[in-house]
């Protein structure tokens, strides 16, 4: 057995070891989980930027097809195409405010990947755990296809395909495919696939369960193969794409993108596509023949296809928009498949908030109303009424309310709140408001962005480990 | 003014102060040297193996398409297109005899560049100098194309292109376009183009200097132009096949390449070639339709073009061999030009010493014979009469000799000893002698290299400067 097979053996028996309470066994769905032999094939990279001077530290890893942005740290661990991104780490002597508590940093905060295996995963913003502000921790960790762990450490934890875990810790939980968790703090849970939950203690509550055999057939998971279903097909069919952009040294660049926008270097761009002022096109992007308007952001792993986005638009990581017409500020949350189709185009009014892990996949076309809140399945008409509510109603909502297999309860005004300030700090963050040379954000920082690689060893035991590394400015 | 013209600007004033005493202005060679436009198009490189963990240092300082091998640190520096190889480095507690003294190395040594600008240029190997083991260094230094700084600390010298400088000390010196010197310790020398000029005081001396206007059609350098001749126009003809090499992230495997040799991954290959076993290729080695038989070495920036080498050949960094058949253990210094045509081949008989910097350039067909040492211009019979002599010859002489150009002093058996030796030292070094998993080297050592990549900044007042950068194992 070679070094990276028992590096994956171990890494999957610490896991099993967290969630023996749960009575889960993650080896039946590792087994399938990384190709081995590829391992060796693809390179690393990490970006530079006067803003975000490298940091890194690599150690007894596979890293393989993976990015790395801000102060890092990998062990023990197994990484496979995934995007570390910490560029919105805090920083030493910044201070936190929680509750009436004030919290100062005594050092920079550093993501520290340790006897972890991420496939795919989007780790990215920084840890909103108060009691562990400078390190973003995953350990112990095995998280599958398009998974994010955003803004959540994560101890001894298994993450299905397409599941997302939003400014939570988590800690010996399972998280089913496709489930959407924003909870705080987690523990010794098993959360069933589809599961969209955001809960603030004390303020709100917000549950919808998508019924799993309408579920299957967009991602499915089960022990004895690889992942599959709608989802999972339409990035295999476009990942030759993607090869083109990793295999070649220097893309040309494409002159129509404004010198406040930045469009990632291994982004896919295919015709035609018109991109405004203060645009981000995140890397692993897919953009083909849309328009992206003044402010708009594309992130990690997305796909916006035959589309056309007015402007300040946040199409969130592993978000896909086909055959659409988003109004201006409408959001489109993590993991959501918008799919119109070319006789039966899909319009969103503007302000819409499209709640993370949507799916809207109709056959005739469907206009959204502005201004309204949409969650589930939705494919006509009668699921949309079913599916969404106006933010106005939404926002009057004072106890509890429920519709269709969503249930609500506490504050919708708190609720609403904290989705329109959370996209007004994306669109800041991402540099949509700049102007006169102020509010630059990572579409404008990012441009200064020197990407780096680093590969693997070829052959002999420790094909497809990485050399042992620190890189520091 | 950009920081890579401020850069640029300060080390031409830097090598000037060092070669006021010469009256030497390098201004004006300087001035058409680098393509500052083009410094942010290239990656820089390093390689990395289980011998030679990195441990690199890069600090303001533009590196373009240069590569980096083993310990070594660039501050304040210009790199174009170099390869710093310090695979041969010396290690701490190694012990280095000189004379009567046995002196022990405090650390390891490190390559160390400062305030310089090197295009091209090969630097190899380690300090020969016993007052400075621990430390490579170059210092206010330009060199330009096809230089190789060959175990040769240098600080406060010019090397005009394809000066090879070996196992010498330079102090406040220029070296004149294709001059070799190997010379232990020089200073303030103003070395005159094409002169070869190997010398060991006490033991031997030996002077050739080329005719000067035949010279310049092989190379030549102008202060109000930019360097030309037949070896500047030889590489600019090939220069798109390395385009490719540098511009795909993975090229395909040769499957016919032994397991045994080795074939640096930015060398060209042009079919058809045979590779025989403990053959090293090495980088920016060119090699087209050609036989390498066992334990045959291509070092950095040679082309072997049509041409069949027996075995155990040594093709110095920079030597260039078309249309020839070279027997068995024959040896082709530094930059030198064997240049046989289709219909009259150059054959080489075994164990022939071909002195760094020869240029063999026949219209007729011409054969050597076996154990010849070999040097300048040789064009036909008449030529190889007077710039060659047996070696057994060579041996013989024990006070001084001279004929055509050429001027010998001293024993000529210690001379051929010396250069016997020393072709032993780097077929073993190279790894031509391994067998049952004994006697490696690079050859076998170079494969299990891992390329990494850094890339410069692309805009603004930083343009074409890298970041600085520590990378440590």
């Amino acid at each position: 057995m070679n070094e990276l097979e028992k590096l994956f053996n171990r890494i999957v028996q610490r896991v099993n070891i967290n969630l023996r309470e749960l009575n889960f066994d993650v080896n039946p769905f590792a087994i399938e989980l990384i190709p081995l032999d590829q391992m060796s094939k693809f390179y690393a990279f990490y970006g530079i930027t006067p803003d975000h001077p490298p940091e890194l530290h690599f150690e007894h890893s596979a890293i393989a097809g993976s990015y790395f942005l801000g102060k890092s740290r990998v062990r023990n661990s197994l990484l496979y195409k995934s995007d570390i991104r910490g560029d919105e780490l805090k920083h030493k002597d910044q201070t936190i405010s929680f509750k009436n508590l004030t919290l100062t940093l005594t050092k920079d905060e550093i993501i520290d990947i340790e006897d972890s295996a991420l496939i795919k995963t989007l780790v990215h913003n920084c840890s909103h755990d108060p009691e562990t502000l400078e390190k973003f921790f995953i350990k112990n960790t095995l998280a599958m296809d398009y998974s994010n762990i955003h803004g959540s450490p994560s101890d001894g934890c298994f993450l299905a395909p397409y599941a997302t875990v939003d400014l939570t810790t988590m800690r010996d939980c399972v998280i089913g495919a496709y489930s959407y968790i924003q909870a705080g703090e987690i523990s010794h849970l098993n959360v069933d696939p589809g599961t969209i939950w955001v809960n603030s203690p004390g303020n709100f509550n917000f549950f919808y369960k998508y019924p799993l055999t309408l579920l299957d057939r967009y991602v499915s998971l089960s022990p004895d193969k690889v992942p599959w279903g709608i989802l999972i097909d339409f990035i295999e069919e476009r990942k030759v794409e993607f090869l083109r952009v990793f295999d070649v040294v220097n893309l040309e660049a494409i002159e129509s993108i404004p010198k406040t926008s930045s469009l990632d270097r291994y982004a896919v761009v295919l015709p035609n596509i018109k991109i405004a002022d203060n645009v981000l096109v995140s890397q692993r992007a897919y953009i083909e023949n849309s328009t992206l308007g003044q402010g708009a952001n594309a992130q990690e792993n997305c796909f916006i296809i035959n589309s056309h986005l007015e402007a300040y638009n946040v199409t969130a990581h592993g978000a896909k928009i086909i055959e659409a017409e988003l109004g201006s500020g409408t959001f489109v949350g993590f993991n959501s498949f918008l799919c119109g189709k070319k006789e039966g185009r899909l319009k969103i009014g503007a302000g819409c908030v499209i709640m993370p892990h949507t799916i809207i996949d109709i056959e005739q076309a469907l206009e959204i109303p502005a201004n309204q809140l949409v969650w589930g399945l939705v494919r006509d008409k009668e699921d949309l009424a079913k599916n969404s509510i106006a933010l106005e109603k939404m926002s009057g909502i004072e106890s509890s309310f429920s519709q269709g297999e969503m249930h609500f309860e506490g504050n919708g005004a708190l609720f609403v709140k904290a989705f329109k300030e959370r996209i007004h700090h994306i669109l800041e963050a991402n540099g949509a408001f700049f102007a006169d040379g102020k509010n630059a954000g990572h579409a404008q920082k990012n441009q200064k962005l020197s990407l780096n690689t680093i590969k693997p060893f070829q052959f002999g035991p420790m094909e497809g480990m990485y050399p042992n590394i620190r890189i520091l400015p």
